[in-house]
């Protein structure tokens, strides 16, 4: 194991989140806040930290599977172990286990919070909060290999880590270049995006933090009501359809970007995509429309709670917890669809959704003829037996990471429902839930315990599990 | 296709019906009860029906997987739709719907039932439904097997799909004195059972039934408040024990019986299995233990819970709906473990829960030494690509199907809680689930459409998905 790559790296990343939290000291300059300090302890904290990294430069650039997993695993759980200080050092959030479940939020672009009031916080903190939506919403490593020094191809193993889906699919030739193309993507959709909230008549600051959450597909909001509170209508149609397209494999807009937009829908992918946000959109106006009694508003509200959720946001226009039963149980269950392998969305993903149902399919065909056979394919390919067993091992690990943590979680005393939502809005990286932790509720009251847990379902959903899970695999840590 | 087989096998399958309706219909005589008439009529309707077959002689006994998956399914579908008669006729169950739903609960052992007050019912018909329990537990076609005359040993495809697990082993070479020792193992258990409930002071009518239910792990009782109200712990001791022993793989008792006890500790799902109880009863009895006081009455109580549930019995000694929520959440997964292969218990089966998850961590080490391959073993034998990927397309079916009967069910004005657990119930042929459907509760009041889709997963789960699932497969039905 290469011991010195991985503490240098880790060491460059803790540079980096210095210099991103500039941004947030900058905003506090801007508005006079004394968070200033908070931000200017933990960015030297960084600093400090970092250095000693300096002391164990690598002796060669030789990374495996193993080494690209621990990084990923130990990258995000210390950017969020230093990320939480600003929140913490400031007092804005009294206890450091709340500040680090914000900012774990914050970087698995979840958007659960223990903010019991937002709108008291100071436009740094909050800032900061939803800029982690943005940084990790495309991923920190991504970021690091867009700006570092190439390292050649075994930086494939760390790009493979962070960014969601069964396969990762590389741009073009050079890795550096992928990760550099991803995030200009990712940064120029996010200006148009602020660019028409500000056009909408929501104010600067919101328009800046509100496209942060949204690009990120985070969730969330310097308001109380979420995005409910600016009552614009214009603004709700704007990000649900960014949520949406932020939900898409970027590897489609790169190939807009060449020139090849006619080949998009070729892929399966969005396909299937397509069709569940419009069969659930229809399904639930239709379920909702009594409530509403105006099809425009129903559309409007079943849209985009569709869409938050699907792309795994988590923003809200409206109380779905009150909605018929048949649109919460819906929902429910789109949770943990998720968006498309390959963008800033959470969730199994719809590749490992559709070709778990295309299997299931085929069994029963199997069944009745057990010599013929009819393999099958996905995105045009025959379904190869790694991918078919990676994606059967992912979701084996990920339903016994759901039923360890919600059986954890009933040590608390809220519902089955609360319990088991609040999981599957944490590993899905969603944000709300149902009955406790619902649209109008909040995460403040879980014990200790399960803030860990929900701290560890949010990082295992986000990183798709095995850079976490590894963590904790005795065999990860022998020398050879 | 071999229809004249499929329509032939079914006719005989109608007959042996009629046969066992003899049962109640001499409790009717003996009681006195004038369900005689009811009773008359549906076994008069039986042997009409299945005269018919008679006419449509096979031309032949080559019967493929096809045909299995197809007379099993269709078997259990006419053997409900009759065997509900009886109920319906004597006005006992005054809707078809009901009758048909509580027979279907009888024949898949599963207990759930729409019968507000069962103490209000005839000894013949109550004796029926119990018998039902019975009948479906070993499984009506290897019955059939057992009885009719050799068919070669194209029979193993019928016995494939009726008996639980992912994989069914022979007995011996002859697959009809397999089936033979299978019943003699099961009559001779539930024999033993009715002894030690008569000898504890239990009455000779509900020491019978009780057996019955207790023997095809059905949970049917004659009792409004089921076990608890015969108030007689040393029953409650026996039940326990029996409905863990019925949940065990008969192939094991007859390694006893050819005096080879000594290797059943050698089945690796045996040792999960007991590993899984004992964890279970301990948790909960610690959580419990406050409620209690006492900690043989907490033991008592766990142990039985724990048993009904694991053994997907249903019967109930406490309302475990009022347990501490770690204990409630605990029994809610353990619904869907169920019992071991080769069982007369349901749910996934505890050798599909190991396979899963050595898959898992096996998944851990290969992500961190992608070159390295360490197989899974189960049994001690490798674990073959055939059944890895019959596991995993019975999983995704699996999920598939709880994930749209939950949402069938949804459009009923009841809790998350209630609809998830008797959806969970009904496909691991539970039957108390929690919230409406609680071990006081009933589901008398879900509408005709969740009953349909109830009654669905009820059958789906005892013949594990495929018989049931194919039926809907417009490709089974086509001539070649």
């Amino acid at each position: 194991m290469n011991v010195r790559y991985i503490i240098n790296m880790l060491g460059k990343l803790l540079f980096i989140e210095a210099l991103l939290m500039l941004a947030p000291f900058i905003v506090a300059i801007i508005y006079g806040e004394n968070t200033i300090i908070a931000f200017g302890i933990s960015m030297a904290i960084l600093l400090m930290v970092g250095g000693v990294s300096l002391l164990f430069p690598p002796k060669n650039n030789t990374i495996r599977a193993r080494e690209g997993l621990l990084i990923t695993g130990l990258a995000w759980i210390l950017m969020s172990l230093f990320g939480a200080l600003p929140l913490w050092l400031s007092h804005e959030i009294p206890h450091y286990l709340d500040a680090l479940f914000e900012v774990v939020s914050g970087f698995t672009t979840t958007g659960a919070s223990v903010v019991l009031d937002v709108e008291a916080m100071s436009y740094s903190c909050l800032f900061w909060r939803s800029f982690t939506h943005f940084i990790g919403g495309m991923g920190v490593l991504v970021f690091a290999l867009a700006i570092l020094p190439a390292t050649g191809t075994q930086s494939m193993h760390l790009m493979r880590a962070e960014v969601p889906g069964p396969s990762v699919g590389k741009l073009v030739a050079k890795i550096r270049l992928t990760a550099r193309l991803l995030y200009v993507i990712y940064v120029v959709m996010t200006m148009i995006l602020f660019l028409l909230l500000m056009i909408g008549g929501m104010p600067v600051y919101d328009s800046l933090v509100t496209s942060f959450a949204t690009a990120g597909t985070g969730g969330f909001s310097v308001k109380a009501a979420s995005i409910a509170a600016y009552a614009n209508p214009y603004a709700e149609v704007v990000i649900t359809i960014f949520m949406l397209l932020y939900s898409v494999n970027f590897n489609l807009y790169y190939l807009i970007l060449i020139g090849k937009a006619g080949s998009i829908f070729k892929n399966e992918e969005l396909r299937w995509f397509l069709a569940i946000v419009a069969s659930a959109i229809t399904a639930v106006t239709i379920n909702i429309y009594p409530l509403y009694q105006n099809f425009w508003h129903a559309l409007r509200d079943s849209s985009f709670q569709v869409a938050t959720i699907l792309s795994t946001t988590g923003f809200a226009t409206a109380n779905y917890d009150l909605w018929p039963n048949f649109a919460r149980t819906l929902l429910v269950i789109l949770m943990f669809l998720g968006a498309c392998s390959g963008s800033t969305g959470g969730g199994i993903k719809i590749a490992r959704v559709a070709v778990i149902f295309k299997t299931a399919v085929n069994q029963v065909r199997k069944q009745l003829f057990p010599r013929t056979v009819v393999p099958v394919k996905f995105e045009g390919k025959l379904l190869g037996d790694q991918m078919q067993s990676g994606i059967t091992s992912y979701m084996f690990a990920y339903i016994a990471v759901v039923i360890f943590s919600i059986l954890l979680l009933s040590f608390d005393a809220f519902s089955l429902t609360t319990n088991f939502t609040a999981v599957a809005a944490c590993i899905n990286n969603i944000g709300p839930g149902l009955d406790v932790v619902g649209p109008t509720g909040n995460y403040a009251a879980f014990s200790p315990l399960s803030k860990i847990v929900l701290i560890f379902d949010m990082l295992a959903g986000r990183l798709e599990l095995f850079p976490i899970l590894v963590l904790f695999a005795p065999v990860a840590w022998k020398k050879n």
